[in-house]
């Protein structure tokens, strides 16, 4: 694809905060932004100059949201197969390609690739029906974890499995297909977000130390505490990810860190991401600008972190305290337009910067 | 007024790139962008959640508008005073105050403002007929500059006066009513952006030095090289100006720094300013996050400025180099989103950063 001339119009697929981060980032680049999303009134629509709004399995719509843009993207990663298809049956240029969003979709198979290209899991198992989960668990040992193979996040589709006994029961309660993995004993989170150009230039960004609360982030700090040694297997990792997918686009792998800084590869997101919400002020790309040049055709820009980072999601009613963060000088704040702040729910996020030489 | 709560909607008047990234900054905070514009898929339109196309005499639309959006701001000062009474007979809160827009609107009463604050300016004289004029520039002297009362920027709209013997010719050219100002011998021309919050609190973002080319500015650096003695002359006179108003919003002063470091005030304008455009990366609060906050009510950011910048305008067909640009990973590229790249029209910047300790 020629890279995209300003003035050309890129679709996006889902309308929620990444979306709308994605449209700001992208018209500061003389873009124009379409999206195509399931929900009225959506965060990204009301900054985009153009919204289809209609199911991801209505054709037609799909089909005149591919005449209209120049490129597609998404901003989460359980885009339907039959999509994504649509839209490349359409003729439509669909970045990140549909290969790299169908293995993220599976916990068994983003895993499966993660061991394919090298990178250290923690041990796993593809769980059909019961006696699958009652030999899984002989074999991998609990404490472990059950999870649905698809449509988790946030925390949600998984069950912890403290010995052989609760099998039955959690075989009950998330049915199949699943997977079945071992408790990783780590010592932090980390994730690293990493892009790769069309022209197959590679950038990182640091890697970013994730703290969770209930299965959601809750805050990351910029640089984290891993070690030298940790900074560069994670690279190298994300490195192989990029090139296996011949990946375009912003890319972002979970890591746990074992005690000995082992990298541990958790879960990837074929997009943008929460922890690198940091960008928008801490770096001088930010991951959503990275993106959008990323899948226009463009070159990457710089990484380069301009002060020490703590990001702090605002999960439902945390939101409410708008006032007190709009008058505290040492945050950064973010809103997402969301119009109802439904517990659990991502309503923004803070970013607190300490300069060099502060 | 109280502080309006995130998804507020925020209305704007004028369509352009200011429009534009000032709608991107609301979006951050929250907020929804209400646009009313006579120019159709204007730039800031296209990332704005609704936008009221139609002419500014248009009492309906504008009442609509006001209906509609719980304040209002503008992204250019030429608002004619009709069209904001109209918005606040419809009971709408005008932000800044119409009075400091009719003042900015008319060089003569912009100048006499200034005076009247005790702010330098160059010798100035209304000028009604050709009688006016051939008194003014006896008394002013030669080289000066006749100038339009009204409608001048990006140096339209005025001429310069050599000697005595031009007058017939340039008033033949110009009209009434007119201006005219002495010519300053100056070093250097600065901006101060300056903003003020509805609670009267008042911050300043580092001195910016500018230089024109064709009278349209071209590039912007700072820090200035004034002396200490100067900047803290510039903020005293901009603090003058905020509190004689009763400003609320972002306000920019530009002036004259005479060889012994005098300040000249030349004009202002009511706004956000081309020569701000660096704070977007530049300081940790832009100066259209700023603007937002003061005409929503909320407190002021920091005007903490991040590295050592230089701005530069991308006019007419500088933006048609954006694929070299793009790829120059010290500019941050801006680009406006307009179709048509006329001689001097600003389609985009870009910004360079040299972080501390580079």
């Amino acid at each position: 694809m020629k890279p995209l001339a300003p003035g050309s119009t890129i679709g996006i697929l889902g309308g929620g905060q990444l979306g709308r981060m994605l449209s700001n980032a992208a018209s500061e680049l003389g873009f124009d932004v379409c999206i195509f999303t399931d929900e009225h009134d959506s965060p990204a629509a009301r900054v985009s100059a153009r919204t289809f709004v209609a199911p991801f399995d209505d054709r037609g719509a799909l089909e005149e949201f591919a005449r209209h843009v120049h490129v597609i993207t998404t901003e989460f990663e359980n885009v339907p197969a039959a999509t994504a298809k649509a839209l490349m049956d359409a003729g439509a240029h669909v970045r990140p390609h549909h290969h790299a969003l169908a293995v993220a979709q599976d916990r068994f198979d983003e895993k499966s690739f993660f061991a394919s290209t090298g990178i250290a899991t923690p041990a796993f198992a593809a769980i059909a029906n019961q006696a699958d989960l009652d030999a899984a668990i002989t074999e991998i040992g609990a404490p472990s974890i059950l999870k649905t193979r698809r449509f988790g996040y946030d925390g949600r589709g998984q069950i912890r499995v403290m010995s052989p006994a609760d099998a039955e029961a959690a075989f009950d309660k998330l049915g199949a297909p699943g997977i079945l993995e071992a408790f990783c004993p780590f010592e932090r989170e980390v994730s690293i977000i990493c892009a790769r150009s069309q022209d197959g230039q590679v950038a990182f960004y640091d890697l970013c130390e994730n703290e969770h609360k209930n299965g959601i982030l809750s805050r990351t700090v910029v640089p984290s505490r891993a070690n030298a040694a940790t900074n560069v297997a994670a690279r190298a990792a994300a490195q192989r990810v990029l090139e296996a997918f011949g990946y375009i686009g912003v890319l972002t792998i979970e890591f746990f860190v074992m005690p000995d800084g082992a990298l541990i590869a958790n879960e990837m997101a074929p997009r943008v991401h929460n922890s690198g919400h940091w960008t928008i002020e801490g770096a001088l790309t930010s991951q959503f600008e990275q993106h959008i040049r990323a899948v226009a055709g463009w070159p990457l820009g710089p990484t380069t972190r301009v002060g020490d980072i703590e990001m702090s999601n605002l999960i439902g009613a945390d939101a409410e305290e708008w006032s007190e963060l709009a008058a505290d000088p040492s945050a950064r704040l973010h809103l997402y337009g969301k119009r109802d702040s439904r517990d659990g729910r991502k309503m923004g996020h803070v970013t607190r910067l300490r300069l060099r030489e502060d």
